[in-house]
């Protein structure tokens, strides 16, 4: 496959960025990168191939740019570069660690909606603490979402799962602010209805609370509620682990007992480390467009890559299109 | 001042609900509080005497029990009679570490509704890594808000700060997915722009992932999101707990490490232990109605009488309606 990738992105490009994709090229033999950004920049860590092809750009679009503005105004920044080869049919796929919001964006105007989908969702994976994850979504995309967007959001979730993560029967979650029926907004207790008459496997109300404990396989949410849970989950654990830090390095005893204990706390971190299952996926965009955490090191972009990889590899997109049309029929013919 | 204490309500009733009374009586000597529960149960830990009335009820609202269905059939509840004890005047203010939704019906239908305010709102106090805290309203007791229930909100939640915490100008954030105005839903939009056309300390949107760090003393939501950030925030915390807490038990010399640890883990425990700024006040209501945590162990439910003390000595209320009367006057005039 061909992917096209934003080098500039994120907080450690081109560097992590480079090296991430030179992994990957060592991992799977089939794929072939079209890197876009600073040439000289790039160079310092991969050579052009017959796998490598690089497209020189001076543009770059900054973490702190206004995404609508800097995506009109950049035209030839490397993000929207990267987009732009899959609309031309050059890439099966983009990656970037950049700036979100020019992404969707920039992936929206380039690589279009797909046909049948209202909104597209930005769609992570999170960590979970049996290690199985869960697709959230949506984290921000899309602000005043309508119960229509959410069960479609179900819909794209579900099949992620069950093709990218082998999950059979993916368990499809609400989130809400308690379990009972009938909670919630006027829009949860729509879409509640809409999954409960759905073939979906609807598990029903899912609370914040209960998220990590791994109580649905896909949770489906407005993007302002999504972007908070996200957030809180990873300001509180950014808060705790410094916390954490500055009590067990407050004396000399407590330095030594808690140097006994780093890899107990490496293993810890790296079950919230929600990078190993890849970036954010644009979801109900004609083609793969995977968002790698801004602060991506190569593994999370390695990750970030092998995701798009399957996604493409298992015509995710594809069997989203065919669920939506199903949908769409059955629909017309009530 | 007289307090109504639930005493059946919470995961440790009646034993640590009355300890935590017993506590503050001897703490508070203005204090005199009515009990209402099961006499037999309650007079193991405690004796009526001038300060202490018991008023004997078998009837208790249970935490899964439906609210509203409970509070109409379950009409000698503990929780119920507390309430109408502030109804009838004979209290000045009510506690309960019961049933949320019960608490925020009876409340509402016993207590009242505050002239001119149009939602009441559940305002815990959260911890911040600096220990000042913040606190967020509304967590749940209005799903569906408008924005000028969030500017009440704002205004409540700002005398509360002065008044009960001594913070002289409380900054008031937004709850929103990015820092720029402009940011959010149509919600968060109208509610920025008469935030800041207010005389109140507007400091802006604020990011979920910035809360425990002191962003704003006060922070404004709608009931759902507000339910979600603080759920997810505990759900984070306690998942981070028991990862950590497996890891260092899983060797021998993990577990001597950790016990050298032991009392910096605590130190950790406490700093996000929110239960030290008291309950959650049901902000709104014509008298101080505090809810405790549902696992308040003593000290925690003696915060919470502290707190509605406090709110009552402070004059919270009183205030509250001056500024909701000044500022719908000024309405008026426009």
């Amino acid at each position: 496959m061909k992917l096209a990738v934003d080098a500039m992105g994120g907080d450690n490009a081109p560097e992590s960025i480079v090296k991430g994709c030179k992994a990957a090229l060592n991992t799977f033999n089939d794929l072939e990168l079209i890197l876009i950004g600073k040439e000289a920049e790039i160079t310092k860590y991969i050579e052009p191939s017959e796998r490598v092809r690089l497209i020189h750009t001076e543009e770059v679009i900054e973490a702190d740019d206004s995404p609508v503005r800097a995506v009109r105004r950049k035209k030839a920044a490397s993000m929207v570069l990267a987009v732009q080869q899959v609309k031309a049919g050059l890439a099966d796929a983009a990656v970037s660690a950049g700036n979100t919001g020019a992404l969707m964006t920039a992936g929206l105007l380039s690589v279009g909606r797909m046909k049948g989908i209202e909104r597209p969702a930005l769609s992570p994976m999170l960590p979970t603490l049996d290690g199985a994850g869960f697709l959230l979504l949506d984290v921000g995309a899309n602000m005043d979402a309508k119960p229509s967007h959410l069960f479609q959001y179900a819909l794209m979730g579900s099949v992620y799962m069950q093709k990218v993560l082998n999950v059979a029967k993916p368990r499809i979650g609400l989130l809400n602010v308690g379990t009972e029926a009938g909670k919630g907004t006027e829009l949860t207790k729509e879409v509640y209805t809409l999954l409960e008459n759905s073939s979906l496997e609807f598990v029903g109300n899912v609370e914040a609370r209960d998220l990590l404990n791994g109580v649905a396989d896909v949770v489906v949410c407005d993007g302002f509620s999504g972007n908070l849970v996200l957030k809180s989950i990873e300001g509180t654990a950014l808060a705790l682990f410094s916390v954490l830090k500055k009590e067990l390095t407050s004396s000399f005893i407590n330095k030594l007992a808690a140097g006994i204990l780093k890899p107990a706390f490496k293993q810890v971190k790296l079950q919230m480390d929600y990078s190993e299952y890849g970036g954010a996926g644009l979801f109900g965009l004609n083609a793969p467009v995977i968002k790698a955490h801004g602060s991506s090191d190569e593994r999370a972009f390695f990750n970030a890559i092998r995701q798009a990889r399957t996604m493409h590899e298992e015509q995710v997109v594809i069997t989203i299109q065919q669920e939506i049309a199903k949908n769409t029929e059955a629909k017309e013919q009530e």
